[in-house]
């Protein structure tokens, strides 16, 4: 295999699972695998459990470690992207610590490390959902709700490296405590924790069978579920949770004039293509100018945004230099 | 005079007032002035009115129009920055107007338009209080709030040339309708519709005595009169808008993770420091990440910031050539 078509390791590392795949310079995955994370044994643990899931995926691809040109990494929490240093994941329970370094030296091979989020935009921005735009935003709606930038083709970091949390950005100056923030009114938890409370107090709704009763459990496959079944209750909060999301893109197209949105994350996956023409019709409601026209469409990597995303950004900035 | 020399003359076009200046390349004004626009008047009289002060000012440099390298214009409302066309300026009653094209050829020079909030951005970034960044947001708060963009050294325009408008970004998802944007809750405009409604409804303020009990009269120098004598309706009323504008700032920041912030217009001048200081206060309560450093200073260049930037932004596109 010539060296330029050498493929990458692209690892999604999260608090509960690690996501692995091997990507061809093309975004195809040769291989790919998934394993708990196991952060609670700590760092050695986890990075034992990366190198073996790398091991595994390189046999299962029949290939050798020789045959891949590097990896790369999209964490959670606060990185130094530079020097491939995590320097806060609440998941991982890891401080300053210097994860390119170690499954460089583990591996032999080159590894760069970025933001989940930006890995996952990044995926999207290549062969996904953005691939025919050179500006956009992407906008991953879970657990929580983080965004990448992309301008003029490439990431956009900003001064302190931590550009693109839209899920931070206050839409709701006068909510109350808590509910202000883009992802405390529109994330899956905070979604769930809305219905929680109505079902609580006696709204009807499909969940309480979809969960046996179990109202912790109402996760993005149940809301999915119960708004493909047209629960009522379910309809209005999923309603206001998208004139939110509206309101924050058309905000950041507000500021920025991106003729492009990815959708993507757990959330929109579950609830399909009516959830994001719902988003697309608040967006239209608040942009200026009036009329600014921009695509705002799902993901196409879903679940794979961030292997494939993680193993060609590791492609694009180690063979293109890409000032970060 | 060597042509790399040659001053430029800027030109701050606004609805009621034209101001001028000869500006060097290093940004001093060798001479301005400024007169009337009487857009009612139609196109013809303001173009006469804009090669008049143009004339003025280079006999008051005791310049001739060849020692002149260019010409730069900051115009409001929807401008074509490529074509130099002002697509639409409600007033100036313009719609698809050829403004650089007709100066040109007026003047024999070249001539560069740009939207006048850019221009105000790229004189504080230049030379004012931006002057040791790479990347700011300038916003100005005056009779509306607009916002310009400066992202690694280069003024941002977006996909549609319409990046920036802050003043436009919705902060208030369930506020009463017509008070949800920074603008429409922050402008002056506003602060000056709340001050008379809360004194309709007899609340002492010092501002019935300044504006000699006429509540249409109540402009920026007189807000900023009663503010530095602590007024208490003018104190509260201008509490809230700090709250939004410093809202505003963090969301900017924390989509963009910006070092820098310059805050102008007639609004930041009459309130001085106090006003800047508030506004900060408000940025870190909301900005994320938490502790997200960011300089949040007042103009330095006051109302000569569209002037002495739209020369400064000529020099910049007529000899450097910057793709837009």
């Amino acid at each position: 295999m010539s060296d330029s078509q050498k493929p990458y390791i692209g690892i999604d590392l999260g608090g509960t699972n690690i996501g692995a795949g091997i990507v061809t310079t093309e975004g195809k995955l040769l291989a790919d695998d998934k394993v708990k994370t196991k952060a609670q044994n700590g760092s050695d643990t986890v990075i034992k459990r990366i190198t073996k899931v790398i091991e595994k995926i390189v046999d299962q691809a029949n290939l050798k470690m020789d045959d891949i040109a590097g990896i790369g990494i999209g964490a959670p929490g606060a990185i130094n992207i530079k020097d491939g240093v995590v320097m806060e994941a609440v998941n991982l329970r890891w401080n300053n610590y210097p994860l390119a370094k170690i499954l460089s030296k583990e591996t032999h091979l080159p590894v760069i490390l970025d933001n989940d989020v930006n890995v996952g935009t990044w995926g999207e921005f290549k062969i996904g959902g953005g691939k025919n735009t050179h500006n956009m935003l992407g906008i991953f709606i879970g657990t929580g709700i983080g965004g990448g930038l992309i301008l003029h083709n490439h990431l956009y970091y900003g001064h302190h490296m931590t550009a693109g949390e839209i899920g931070h950005t206050l839409v709701k100056a006068d909510g109350s405590l808590g509910r202000r923030t883009l992802e405390n009114l529109a994330s899956r938890t905070s979604i769930a924790q809305v219905l929680a409370k109505l079902i609580q107090s006696n709204h009807a709704s499909i969940i309480s069978k979809l969960t046996e009763g179990d109202l912790t459990k109402i996760r993005s496959r149940v809301i999915g579920e119960a708004f493909k079944q047209n629960d009522k209750l379910t309809k209005i909060v999923i309603g206001d949770a998208a004139k939110y999301v509206g309101i924050a893109i058309a905000n950041t197209v507000t500021l920025l004039s991106l003729p492009h949105v990815v959708l993507g994350g757990g959330l929109t996956e579950a609830l399909g293509e009516p959830w994001v023409k719902m988003v697309h019709e608040h967006y239209e409601n608040h942009v200026f100018p009036h009329g600014h026209e921009c695509n705002i469409v799902a993901s196409q990597l879903g679940d794979h945004a961030g292997v494939i995303g993680a193993g060609l950004l590791a492609h694009h900035r180690l063979t293109e230099g890409h000032k970060i």
